[in-house]
């Protein structure tokens, strides 16, 4: 394929400042895209980008949305979150949930200047409102965002088994780290708490991650 | 990047006959993500697949909720209409905007083969509810259909642009073909139809598209 890359460019066309405001947001936006996590796509053929992972969990909620009424989720915010929940990465990065505590800090360091100036692109109201979803999601302070994070840990647990523990052998990731740092995101949705829970041990007897 | 191949696995790990549908559907979702449009991202260095133009388009309504709230549009469904709309490309392919009619014709055969085949993937409730989605779509037939298709023209559009025209240089896409086919649907939000009506102009003045 023919790589020319370019700096995007806006079009100076008139529009109210609220207009320009969300359209420039929307092109930075796009910039998720070139954001490489290090989960494999299903064909093992290349990883994945924040974007179309984004995508993948707001699916996944989708397709549990009975398991979110059942909790008394509300749908329509977590799917909100899933469309925000990694915009910050476009500044900040994304860092591997293995990584150690240190980097961890530093991201939440690093995710909050993002924040600020992502979502700063916009008016006072949206602005808020992006943060919040943003925030509730960091923090994991309402059932919505921690109904996102059974998918945003199940998604990635789906891809690294059918990729034949691609990412998790490539960094040498044991059992006991997705048991003690993912699997109990899981917890929202017992049934596929426990079909996870199985699945793990598959993984190891398979040899896609280390006992 | 070190590419190699292979078939997705699937966990042999126990679990209802309803959750390993959900699961199985999820993982052929993924494949999404191979399917290529015409349009580049942003920065012009790659072509755009479906599956991140779905998180995009996504966005954009949820960044435009007040224009859906001013004209009594759902955003929660028209959310989930993007999220699904795309999905049957996964076996159809994707078919470029500006393709003729046979094309275009032989395209909608192809999908709905391909949506039999991918939501009957899932138990006849979540089937039907997914298909729906997308024949609502396919046939803009509510506000909500008419409403994600002004974003899904706006987008690529935005895109386009940004990449000083690549994909449109590369079709020799004409700017009558553009007023003709995409600028219509962005009627449902008028103030965006006005800018990006001006965009075009200024688009072929920079040799973007074919007067």
């Amino acid at each position: 394929m023919n790589e020319e890359k370019s700096e995007p460019l806006f079009p100076s066309a008139k529009a109210s400042a609220k207009l320009t405001r969300r359209l420039r947001f929307l092109l930075e936006a796009d910039k998720l895209r070139r954001i490489e996590r290090q989960t494999f796509i299903s064909d093992s053929s290349r990883r994945e980008n924040s974007a179309e992972h984004s995508w993948h969990l707001a699916l996944a909620l989708l397709l549990f949305s009975d398991a979110a009424q059942a909790i008394n989720v509300n749908l329509e915010r977590a799917i909100q979150i899933a469309l925000v929940h990694d915009l910050v990465e476009i500044y900040a990065g994304d860092t591997f949930v293995y990584a150690d505590d240190a980097a961890q800090i530093s991201r939440l360091e690093d995710e909050r200047a993002a924040a600020t100036r992502l979502f700063g692109m916009l008016d006072d109201e949206q602005n808020a409102e992006f943060r919040a979803l943003w925030e509730e999601y960091e923090f994991k302070t309402s059932p919505e965002a921690r109904f996102v994070a059974t998918f945003d840990r199940l998604c990635p647990m789906l891809l690294n088994f059918a990729t034949q523990g691609r990412a998790w052998r490539k960094h040498g990731v044991s059992v006991g780290q997705v048991r003690e740092r993912t699997l109990p995101d899981l917890e929202s949705v017992p049934e596929l708490h426990a079909w996870a829970d199985e699945m793990l041990n598959e993984a190891v007897e398979l040899g896609f991650l280390k006992p």
